[in-house]
């Protein structure tokens, strides 16, 4: 949590307001071994998403009066702009590789903190050791069995010292410490930008980050699945939590809709018509156009 | 003002409140002959501009401690990142062919009132007397001198007429009144989303508009301007006094350094420090490269 | 077509060149009555869709090495961003109405005709008889049932009369022809911008829009859907055969993944899994908490 | 320049040519000690930027029939859609914290190498002596004298040590060489996406990044200006004088209206013609409202 974390206080609006949203505000949730997430602001709520879609029908919504329904009618079709008009304003702390996959989600405001303009705080991220995988055979993007404790001692050994040998160097080519305090008398000083150059890219960095309900959701179905990374899906799910407070009937939606639910090709649906119809058995599936893998997914999500 | 406004009640909230922009929340002002422009919902104040700007910068930003004057340097130096952690939402009642113009601003979330699925109220805009203008002889876009009050009137007549034809038409084609009643046992009935191709672009829609500071500066830059089309002016200066209310200090900047600022060109810079030096007089502009309408803009700007 | 269409000239280039794009640059492809579309430019190909991707990818796609394999992989898997290195730019003509639809997506670059700058030609959209229908009683924006030959000439008889009179109100506010030219000595002469406000929104107006690859298929999903307004999917599926010669590998992946895919819910996916192990029968459906009308739905679509 | 740079073949097309620009197609410009930028692909030229321009402004444009005029009309105007219209696709080599500025341009596509998929190349940017400058006292983010040759060369031994120290980790962790083969039997193997964790931020990486003219300006007018940070500026320099041969009388005007243009604020203009009557001299400058900086920087710009 930052040394700053402002006061909590109350005072009286017009808006609307969340009331499980507001429990977060300005409240810092830990992420990884120095990280967090915090609610800096948001606006909007689930009535928020329901008013904007309500304009737009006008009375053609009449027979969808039920609040609940609309708003999965909404999500089931992908009537996606009304989850637009829901912002969240988000300060999160997380290591400069999480935050390189994180701004590929270019529909977000946001800030980071400078590294050009201010000197980078001594922190780099180093994994528990139920975390360090060797790589999955088959999947080219993943981790498949843990080290044993051994291996894992030896590898954070390597990262932290390698870490803060480049942090030493970077303090020693700036010639100040943390807190801009000059080292030597007769140290090199150079400047910030490019005294930065050697660091890990498990240093830690900061952002204020912000982006509609639409785009969260977007971010959270690719980042909080399975296939992210770790480091960045255990901000994502964090996230998650946060939202279900905030918008608890779009959540159960999202999740129903988008989150657990699937896309199935073309050739899947005509497989699975014949499959109840009793026409086929899933040793035909090849014959639909389906690949091995698609035909192991296929198999393992509606069990065949 | 629709007739299902919300009664405007007060909340508690964590976030931060922007004093002045509490009194619009909800306020329906009207603009032109039927529209409307009211702020729904909004997030954010002068004071978050600077607080995404101090996280960026760290520990750099000391020496620029004074909020005003930091605030102005961001907004002199077009680091426009900061302002984007503001948010506005507004309904906005607006002709048809203004609307064709806002909705070129990409950036902004929207949802408009659907004629596919709704009945279009018997609204068009109808210009006062005093808008009635002959084409600009030197602006191909705009207005020059204003009608006799016998044309005016006539220019009037006819536009409401047609349009109370068209409107006529429409209702004849849905075979339904305003609440969707059928006038004729055996009238047509056909699709709403056709009955509706013969109305006029002057007819009436509505809209939930949303844009973050950064967008809405934008926005004003190009539309609160004398070049733009009155009939989208006049809501853009309703909204820029709104903003006026929502971040004082921000919109004084945004005056300076923005709305009555100028670009000045290269041949431009030239020419003002050999005038200022004494090297050359206005009669040589042409000499620097600049065109006749530059030059005639210049004079004007520089009263020279 | 336009009066200047231009003439189709060869040169040569080092740039990736689609074969079967190449006979659709500056063709004009007539839709609806006055309407049509045209390849005006277009950059990449298939292949540039999957340079991009194994940039990506780096020697972790040695297992894909398969073009086509590695292309439908990446749809599949909605890896949309090597989609986004193919380019087109259109020149449309189309009914206003239409193109209030069409600018909803935003991710696309557009030049409309300008009713401020230059005089509207005097076109306007009529349905052709077999278009005139009913509202649909079940779908609130579609059609239903066709007006018989009597009732569909009394509409478009109607419709052809008040477009006519408007143009006729717009150029005698103007007093100018379509081709500027001044009709009376002494007539109004009223800006142009102004002028236009009573014309129909069934009026044609023209634009250049230019979207990447994958905003386009965002843009077909939409509006090659049957349930999209039949005056727009006209557009979209003259759009979606000229895809099919630009990049046929892709188009036929889009189709599989895509278009003729299915979104199931997490709801659906239970009912399919204990379906097929005879665990359920359709008439469980309600207590897997699905709708009546998800329910009619499932039944459509997998024949059950 | 990548071991596998594609050949240079010339086919016919019926699109756009733009001749200055060819020669550079697949061709790869060297930048910094390792990195590169080549042009992969490209649409439109100084003429589609007339061609989409005269479409909106239809008949209107006949006064500025001449194309030099026209363009540089809509440069000053800041006409920005018609110059959406050219697109440019690169393929650029460039170290991880460049790119971290680079990626803040949100408005483009890439695609970036993947250190999840793929191993990283042994390769990080160390700068020439020349460029190692201490902390500028006055500009927060920027450079000022240079390092003595002893100086730097230390600086360099430190960096070239701590990376090279970095990357034997990252092999170790990986147990795999620049190619993939195990390096010991009994190695940890560690997951791809884990073994980087360590790397310094002057690892070069790789992109394709494809934005359309206007959205290029912007990032020229940022990236190409003296503020920017060396080690980005040399990347934009180089693209900017690709784009003097791709769209040269673009080029021009974009120099004269923006990148050599400066903003005067409100309180400028009103110093400016204070000065230009004789009303007023420099010393007056704070009464117009104007800070120390502000003051001193608009010396520096009109001689004064």
């Amino acid at each position: 949590m930052p040394a700053d974390a402002p006061v909590r206080e109350q005072t009286a609006t017009f808006r609307p307001v969340a009331e499980g949203m507001e429990q977060h505000v300005n409240v810092y949730h830990p992420v990884l071994d120095h990280g967090f997430v915090a609610v800096k602001d948001y606006m909007g709520d689930d009535v928020s998403v329901l008013q904007m879609a309500r304009m737009s029908y006008g009375k053609g919504t009449k027979s969808l009066a039920d609040d609940r329904a609309l708003l999965r009618y909404l999500m089931r079709h992908l009537h996606t702009s009304p989850f637009e008009g829901c912002v969240i304003k988000l300060h999160v702390k997380l290591p400069i590789f999480v935050m390189r996959q994180w701004v590929r989600h270019r529909t977000a405001s946001l800030n980071e903190y400078s590294a050009r303009y201010s000197i980078m705080p001594d922190e780099f991220y180093l994994p528990e050791p139920a975390q360090l995988a060797v790589q999955s055979k088959d999947n080219k993007q993943g981790r498949g069995d843990t080290l044993s404790p051994e291996q894992a001692a030896e590898v954070l050994r390597l990262l932290r010292e390698d870490a803060q040998r480049s942090f030493g160097t970077y303090h020693k080519l700036l010639n100040a410490d943390e807190d801009g305090n000059p080292i030597e008398e007769d140290g090199f000083g150079i400047a910030r930008e490019l005294a930065r150059i050697g660091l890990p890219v498990s240093a830690y960095t900061q952002m204020y980050w912000q982006t509609n309900l639409h785009n969260l959701m977007h971010f959270l179905r690719l980042r909080a699945d399975p296939h992210a990374q770790y480091e960045i899906r255990v901000f994502a799910e964090k996230i998650l939590e946060i939202m279900a407070d905030w918008v608890p009937v779009t959540t159960e939606a999202f999740r129903d809709y988008q989150l657990e639910a699937a896309r199935v090709s073309r050739m899947e649906i005509a497989l699975l018509r014949d499959l109840l119809a009793g026409k086929a058995s899933i040793a035909d599936a090849a014959s639909y156009g389906m690949g091995t893998r698609e035909i192991r997914e296929f198999q393992t999500r509606f069990g065949v």
